[in-house]
């Protein structure tokens, strides 16, 4: 029953293939569109974003995933968002859906929509329908394929993020077990601040697994990974996770919440959680990642909204960017998060390889080794851990810190 | 019925002197304490940050005001926030109090007490006591005296903020009219994400006015005022805003919601109003003041929430630092905010002395004059209008721009 982890992304997983392409959407001179296509018809499951104001792609696969159809493909563009575009954007959206269709000749409604970039631009539709018939002709099964789609949609980030793991799973004959692979893409670097969904993940995965049972899963697991991070605190209007399922592993299908289903959902969550902490870590302009836990807190749900709150705050997020341990800033952003709890039973500690701190107990501030705090501030991770000392529960939450970068990236973004 | 402006601060309204002092708490060679004293028992009205975790001073003044009990001084401190302190921390609180109560003959629960600054630090009770003494020895009714106070609790603001109006209400006598006045101060730069209020005011006023019936207008402004601005999403832990009213003017008491109680509220609103977009204005490495008004919602809380949205995100902040007329941002923080409303009927304008964009219609992004836009972002306010078509409340909320001296103000605050 372990998880291992392999080399590779979206096309580890069995029938799989990708491509990229520079489709001059906006970026010149750069890869700007990605495609994913599966052999065989996909239960798909995915979440989005819950901002009032939709973007065109959100609407059409929300829609598309919601109606239980059978996926196959997934077209992405980076450098424009199409979103805040109206009926012009659905419209671009829909002929994109349809001229992957034609080429790929499967049902337009069998191929879903991504696109992440500016905001309130349209994209033009000639370069796209183009770039589509581009990526049709150079599919791939290689890592190599599946490596060049997750850099093909990065906007600001820095690294592409790409992730994949095996299991062993019952096979379909009922005799011995068959390898079941998910892997996975994702992009996302600013305006993240997840909630039901995140920015762009995709994950594919040969499992043969009941598509409603595949949606409850990745409902509950993104609780727990990609809402649990923040760059910005600005939930984008395109957040979206989708997981393609095949069935060409040959296990056994998994139609209900059996050992085989946990284990396959232990899996996925960690390829989320990776994808996940690998894009706050990339977060615009970061120099560091920052883990927030909390631990002993009455409900799961107060805990996840307290470790949120700690990566949330710009003061703390100023603070690790400077490497100043000013800790009550920490103790302040649990305090303005909502859930109730006694700050005279808190404790508030800071780790990293070089050690650990105790800011905080019994509701004061201490005084601790400012050279050894120094010493974990200059690390590229750094842990606050805070015990409420109220109950069983607890969370993580991840996020970055607060830079120059990230104040020039974003204030010179469309030029 | 009208409201004049007039020089002045804390000390422009009859019977209330004010001092301030180099008592050394943290900062060196500028002025850290301040006092206000009225020569009458006053009215007292207040709230309170919303902060789980309240610094000393809040629960000291939390509780006073509560009492109802007559005020009669505070006394303010700079440099560090007593919060994060424990019972170590009330102790002090309580020990300033009776030092400044002995010293002004007055007793110890009719001084209310100020902090800001550093969280989790102690404040050097011997200081303080010193201080407390320096101020009542040089306690002034001059205008001077007023600014010197409104400079002395600044931390990271780089001017100080006052402001005062006069009034004139039926007098006691019950023939012509009495002028009745209303000043105050405010200090606030950093930390500034106000919920029940802000970070520390002061208001003073002459007029003889009902304690209960005071703090019911002060508890309703305080929405429409101090809590509509936002610096940095952080709500402080010692959000303070009293109003002292010592009935000196010799106006007909106030008791209930006539007239006279609605010209006194109306004036009250805009010295909060006054102090609050100077604290907006001020924020840390602010270059722009940033208002943003919803009108045409359905209800008056739903507009307060995404008013707020839009001076709260990090990337609208970040585009007015960049003068980068990024506009589908705000179409963006409209979206997350958490009220429903209808993308396709939503207008955004944004506006200057230079004129005006219409940056959105009917749920697309419009292609709008660059050139005008760039002129509007250059100026130091630049004021958004959200219309969405949704019925009839409006409210506006303060913010500022996101700046490289945010961050390098945040880095590097404890040093």
């Amino acid at each position: 029953m372990e998880i291992r982890k392999i080399p590779g992304g979206v096309t580890a997983a069995k029938g799989f293939s990708a491509a990229s392409c520079m489709a001059g959407i906006k970026y010149q001179n750069r890869t700007d569109m990605a495609m994913i296509f599966s052999d065989a018809p996909c239960a798909a499951a995915g979440t989005f974003t819950s901002n009032v104001v939709k973007a065109a792609p959100v609407l059409w696969d929300r829609e598309i995933v919601k109606s239980a159809q059978p996926v196959q493909a997934v077209v992405i563009n980076s450098g424009i968002a199409n979103a805040g575009t109206g009926a012009e954007g659905m419209a671009i959206c829909e002929k994109t859906a349809q001229a992957a269709g034609k080429k790929l000749n499967i049902p337009a409604r069998a191929v879903l929509i991504g696109s992440t970039g500016v905001i309130g631009m349209q994209i033009p539709l000639e370069r796209i329908e183009a770039g589509v018939a581009l990526l049709a002709d150079s599919l791939g099964h290689s890592a190599e394929k599946g490596t060049e789609a997750s850099c093909a949609i990065m906007t600001t980030d820095t690294v592409n993020k790409e992730t994949a793991v095996v299991i062993d799973l019952p096979g379909a004959d009922g005799e011995g077990t068959v390898p079941v692979t998910i892997g996975g893409m994702s992009k996302g670097s600013g305006m993240i601040h997840p909630n039901m969904c995140t920015m762009l993940a995709y994950l594919t995965t040969d499992c043969a697994i009941d598509g409603a049972l595949l949606q409850k899963l990745v409902s509950g697991i993104v609780a727990d990974t990609f809402n649990m991070i923040s760059v910005d605190g600005d939930t984008s209007t395109n957040d979206t996770l989708l997981v393609l399922a095949n069935g060409m592993a040959g296990n056994r299908p998994i139609t209900e919440e059996d050992e085989s289903c946990r284990l396959f959902a232990e899996a996925l969550e960690g390829v989320c959680r990776e994808l996940a902490m690998k894009m706050a870590a990339d977060g615009e302009g970061a120099t560091h990642l920052i883990e927030s836990t909390v631990i002993g807190m009455d409900t799961k749900e107060n805990a996840r909204v307290l470790a949120r709150s700690v990566v949330s705050s710009s003061l703390v997020k100023a603070m690790v960017f400077g490497k100043d341990a000013n800790c009550g800033r920490i103790l302040c952003a649990l305090g303005y998060a909502g859930p109730a709890f006694d700050p005279d039973r808190t404790e508030i500690r800071m780790s990293g390889e070089s050690g650990e701190v105790v800011f905080c107990r019994g509701g004061a501030v201490l005084s601790f080794d400012e050279e050894l705090a120094l010493r974990i501030l200059s690390e590229d991770k750094v842990r606050f851990v805070s015990d409420m000392h109220m109950g069983e529960e607890s969370a993580t939450a991840w996020g970055c810190d607060l830079t120059y970068d990230y104040v020039k990236i974003n204030g010179d973004y469309r030029t």
